[in-house]
């Protein structure tokens, strides 16, 4: 299958928020509920006071150096991690690019609009990374962990032997924050060749914000800097960002996560004790599911007013996969019942 | 002059936003004061409500298309007019892009990050626009209108003769909302091979939101768009836009225009009875003014507390210029007091 044909042959840019609206229970975004918290909203709401200006990134940009241990001249602030990926596809010149899948589509379709060629890497057996498997002769790797849409969390070692001289490895770490102590993240350790994507949208509840950034080595900083748009992360996304990258805010942020996975946990060994197959040992704020004629079971839950999210739109799945969001207890019960209902 | 040695005479990269702070008056930044308005600070802080979903740029892109009488298919929303520039950059493949000088420099800083030549092309006398003055074979043509630094309002018709099968044409509006009426405005028009970029940073005091557009044929927009980030707006940036394009929007927008044309021409008239040039029949809200050693005054000012924009980082001006923020009457008469102690 060709590169093009591939490229073809599933919709990169169909996204969860596409799959929710009509009043349905929505299962299908991995945005945190109840979000943002009163005191970030606050905080954000007073940085109206201050939109006359232009945007100064500097103290967002040090917040954030601070959090990973790492010096400002390593970070760059980005209108969410969607910025940072068109932003490395434009600026980076793979001779040939590989993506780990399945994985958040937006890095392959990024490379695409940027005119470049992408190897898929589809792992296999529980969706565990294989640095082997990833091509020789690829200088540029993109991998998401933990993952979406899989929840899988891989070995930071694993990813960091995808590292070798004249190769670029982007790790998507946009869901590192809903594990505790983040002890598989490469954002304080940063390795030589390594870029760190991280976004605030999903454990902040900021998706409409566009607030993110990326840990990479000064050189690489600058030049994906002279790339972006002047000004190009917004007063209220700075605040957010320097806000959420306080002590207390991460402290927060691990505490949900802490709650987070007992929740998850419990809903994935329900979902498996019916006798599914969720992808073992998930990590992340979402389960992902095969279950046979999933589009029909999606259709039927949308019906009874459920939103989950498809997985045929994933390179590596297929029309026998759903991904599901963790919500709180009463509503994944909720969720639960239904899907009884439906003979699951 | 080489394009080569031209980009590294100046700081392209160079705005009034570095000029400011300190507590010096602000009359370097082009953002109108008492900004943004109570009712639309409201708006905006509204919309923090919806921060966890992700953006929804159609109605604001109705809305745009309502207030130029356009197609909703002519119009793309960008994070600020610096962000269409840098689109444009990456998206047209001019052969050979020309630059009307002095302007924003925004515009050559987005072709030449983006691999492009620029020839400039220098207005002469009173910075009047001759578009027999552009390269035949220019098959991209960047102009402002009305023009920063200058102040200096085209003609609507010599702007659309710079128009020609094979060539886009890109005139940056930005501060086109101080015209009332918008007599030479061509985004309603949009005649073929025209792009029409706007803001709304400076009427609305919104740089720190980042929301701007642009207008243009159907087919280029969906190319610019194919090349944008995901989400590139963010939510309260699109309230904005949607807000700031309500007919009583911009009817409150031109009362505004009414006005400061008042305040400007009266400061125009009175520095030049001083015996400056001033760049005559100034119709945006600054002035733009020659005076010997505009620099060392530029540093007296700002020993005074007074911060003006320096015009020496703008190709086609030099030592001599200064560009001067028209505030209100009071603002006004003391800034023209401490240039009279100056012996200006």
């Amino acid at each position: 299958m060709t590169a093009q044909r591939e490229a073809e042959d599933v919709d990169l840019r169909h996204h969860g928020d596409a799959e929710v609206g009509g009043g349905l229970a929505d299962f299908a975004v991995n945005v945190r509920t109840g979000t943002p918290p009163a005191w970030l909203a606050a905080r954000i709401a007073e940085s109206m006071a201050d939109l006359a200006a232009y945007p100064d990134p500097r103290p967002a940009r040090q917040a954030v150096a601070r959090r990973h241990g790492r010096s400002a001249e390593e970070v760059l602030l980005t209108a969410g991690a969607a910025e940072a990926f068109v932003l490395l596809a434009r600026v980076l010149e793979p001779r040939r690019a590989a993506v780990v899948h399945p994985q958040f589509t937006e890095p392959e379709a990024a490379l695409r609009a940027a005119g470049h060629e992408v190897a898929r890497v589809v792992l296999g057996k529980d969706f565990t990374l294989d640095p082997a498997a990833v091509p020789d002769d690829a200088d540029l790797v993109m991998v998401g962990n933990p993952t979406n849409p899989t929840s899988v969390l891989h070995p930071a070692s694993a990813v960091a032997a995808l590292a070798r001289p004249g190769r670029t490895v982007v790790v998507d770490e946009a869901f590192m924050d809903c594990v505790p102590g983040e002890p598989e993240s490469l954002a304080t350790r940063l390795p030589s060749g390594i870029v760190v994507v991280r976004s605030l949208t999903k454990t902040w509840g900021l998706a409409g914000l566009r607030a993110g950034y990326l840990l990479a080595d000064p050189h690489l900083v600058a030049r994906l800097a002279e790339a972006q748009p002047l000004w190009a992360v917004s007063t209220p996304a700075l605040v957010a960002i320097e806000a959420c990258s306080s002590p207390p805010a991460v402290a927060e942020a691990e505490a949900w996560a802490a709650e987070l996975a007992v929740e998850r946990d419990r809903l994935a060994a329900e979902l498996t004790a019916r006798g599914l197959y969720v992808v073992p040992e998930a990590r992340a704020s979402f389960l992902c599911l095969r279950v046979p004629d999933a589009l029909g079971i999606r259709a039927l839950l949308r019906q009874r007013g459920y939103a989950v999210r498809r997985g045929d739109t994933f390179p590596g799945l297929g029309p026998d996969w759903l991904r599901i969001a963790v919500r709180g207890r009463t509503a994944n019960d909720a969720l639960l019942e239904v899907l009884r209902d439906l003979g699951i």
